[in-house]
């Protein structure tokens, strides 16, 4: 086996994979999760202060590391048969999701060195978040969710259509009833959309509120249509999941030619 | 063909409609979505007053196009062996929901010419929102909804006959638990009703919120019968959404002569 | 037919009642609808001052006719084989809870005129609420919910006793925690409830709020718990409203001899 | 029957337990109610203060019942055959939870006779709380919500994971989203954590709320990807206990050999 498909079956570990795998696997989890715990912690001022030293280092080797692995992977990645070609196909490998993520995780922290203005490097620091969608990988168990929500597809863009109409006809009018008695609130329709969608959702943060007898009649009758309207994508989630879970094979009944439900 | 059938055809087009139908219905759909972004634009007060010139111009070309769509609707829709007698016909057409619908698109443009109280101007302006349900006609796959709705009907209006049978009671009661606490807040039972809403529906603005003792008590217990209320509507709507999707046709098996679920 | 009789099937319209029958039962509706209504605005300041003649006369109306009412259902229901005897039978039907409902809706009013506290006279008040539930004999239609809590109710008590559970534990590790933070707030573990009910049901007024780093990640963990919590409730019911939609009807396959599910 | 066995089967009872079994049973649950009842009560000033003295000999009392019943139980446990060796077995018995939960009750109390510093036995009062988890000995009903929770583990640890990915992402965006407007309140990524659960589970404190345009505009759509994400566990535990009331049991029908739905 040569090294560079050694380095392959590493990465892209099969069904079957052996000890190495596993472990570079569970190694390349933990580091991620790590970098998940340094760009929370790192967010609280006094462990900022204290540990900034330590938070630099783990940057550094956190960026070493998933350079490295990328390199691997786009230098490897001609093993598999999809990405056969030593440039189209490095290429083509290097456009897909995954491999956007992992360019991401690390290629902001490089730009920060470019003499470009302060204001961007901090939304560099932001684009660290990349690092955690390259936990996904690893998420094989997400794929039920996936599979409900592209069963659903069609009906989930539907409600989201709906509500998204739903939401712009109350804080219309909402904002017709309300903007006299509160005007520094309800300043203009996109402004009374947050109310909207916290009244639709039943969130209900109560920073804006009708006080208008009219505003408060409305609101009560938008938040009976919010909670109706919830139940739209959740009775489909539901249904969804109970289909998938459930899914009665139907079959041939081979003697009397009928379909009929069962294993 | 005559003109008027190559109207009619274009207004209403089927399901195997040419080109010019399908732009036609895009072009449509684009105005009526560029109207509703006109009218949540131009509430907000720095665009308003930058871009009034230009929302003045869309307005007018909204309404002369929304006219002329109605009018060649209106002298069309004798092709439709529904609407056939040339005034009969066409009289009852004009009272369908989507006629009327599109008629309030424009007329209240129309009215602001009309020497009126000013007052009354806002609400013409208010009626642009009906250019929202043009759209409507075009949101085919709305029609799972509403079968879902339809079929529920009786027991949809039902559980919020009940809603409101139980607002009532948890209303009164909390009025009169609470007006001496806060009297400035709990004045009447209607009043009162605001809270029983934004409870019942686990809203939960915290504008009115009671804070004796007993208040609270019950106050709890309601929110708890909430949760149990708005299972209701959201079962009813996901059984209806269940059965939709997995409506199971019975036949006779031809064997056995039973009932058999399948396909 | 005698004239007790006439009265009988008045007031008790079987399935075929005749005309007067029907017109009985909605003015009947109608008069009880009124007096919730009454009830609903009499809280209204200014209504109240304006109308208090109008709204004392309607008492007066509706108590004699509540009371006319209850004494010819009494006087009638020997015509009923369920309460046969005399005397007996008047009595045991005066037991029934809709005979308790029709009384306390007219007797708190004669109560006023004893010469009792003033401040019971206000309970007495209240009481005019019974007579909301008089519309209670109306709602048949309501017997499909009835239904449904009576399948579940042994799941739903658990329910309640779980989340009762769940509340005092979530209640007395909150005081715990956050008691010295706000001691004007988290004043007692019953007073901590306010808060864990207004967290599990989800509708968050915001009165109480935790404010500590251990309060906030124990009110976030409960607020994720009250979430679930809920779900139990909600599943119970949605699954009871799916099962007495669809239940199969299993029959006994005479030609196999096994079970099959189909009309 | 020895004594030690009596003193087995009266704590342990089976399924046809006697009378003095039952009557053991029911004063426990009395005792266990009353302590719960009494850390509640205890909590509020006015009554701690007045019936300082009589709390103080009922947690006397409990702590030497508790205590009594422990020695018991460990001492006739080896009539269990799992437990029987009188020193492994008794030992491999006080390992188990319910064993554990028992110690737990009375062993805090004793603890505070130690001279420990002050702010210890406080920790100590908090864990008289483990009585309440006695409790859970006797709610064999429970077992229900056990099964469904236990049959849908994997999908619901799942779901919590998601739902904590989803939250660390929404909170690290709402962070730099909000820090420069509201550096009071959005101090840090953990500090936001609030503010994403409060919003993700639709309960709205409205304590900590975006103000900004971006923030609002996020805000929105976190609140609905909220929603979503609370249909996943929902619809999971739907369909779980859907399943458990409803479960088909499939059977070979004996004639043409596929598997038929019914009893």
């Amino acid at each position: 086996m040569t090294l560079r498909r050694r380095i392959y079956l590493t990465l892209e570990p099969t069904e079957k994979g052996g000890i190495l795998e596993r472990i570079f696997e569970l190694l390349l989890i933990i580091i991620i999760i790590l970098n998940i715990v340094a760009i929370v912690c790192e967010s609280i001022k006094d462990f900022h202060q204290e540990y900034a030293h330590f938070f630099h280092k783990f940057e550094v080797f956190s960026v070493i590391f998933f350079t490295i692995e990328y390199v691997c992977r786009v230098y490897s990645i001609v093993e598999n048969k999809r990405f056969e070609h030593p440039v189209a196909g490095r290429l083509k490998f290097m456009g897909t999701p995954m491999a956007v993520i992992d360019l991401m995780a690390f290629v902001p922290f490089y730009l920060t060195f470019l003499p470009v203005d302060l204001r961007f490097l901090r939304i560099f620091r932001l684009m660290g978040l990349f690092r955690m969608f390259k936990v996904a990988r690893y998420m094989h168990a997400l794929s039920m969710f996936k599979k409900v929500l592209y069963d659903r597809r069609e009906q989930l863009v539907l409600s989201l259509i709906f509500i998204l109409f739903i939401l712009v006809i109350i804080s219309t009018t909402m904002y017709y009833v309300e903007r006299e008695a509160q005007p520094d609130k309800f300043t203009s329709i996109p402004a009374t959309m947050w109310w909207g969608i916290t009244t639709l959702t039943t969130v209900g943060y109560g920073d804006m509120v009708p006080i208008t007898t009219l505003g408060r009649f409305l609101g009560g009758l938008f938040a009976i249509t919010g909670v109706g309207l919830l139940a739209l994508p959740a009775g489909i989630l539901s249904s969804g999941f109970f289909e998938m879970m459930h899914r009665p094979r139907s079959r041939k009944c081979p003697h009397c030619g009928e379909q009929v439900w069962g294993d």
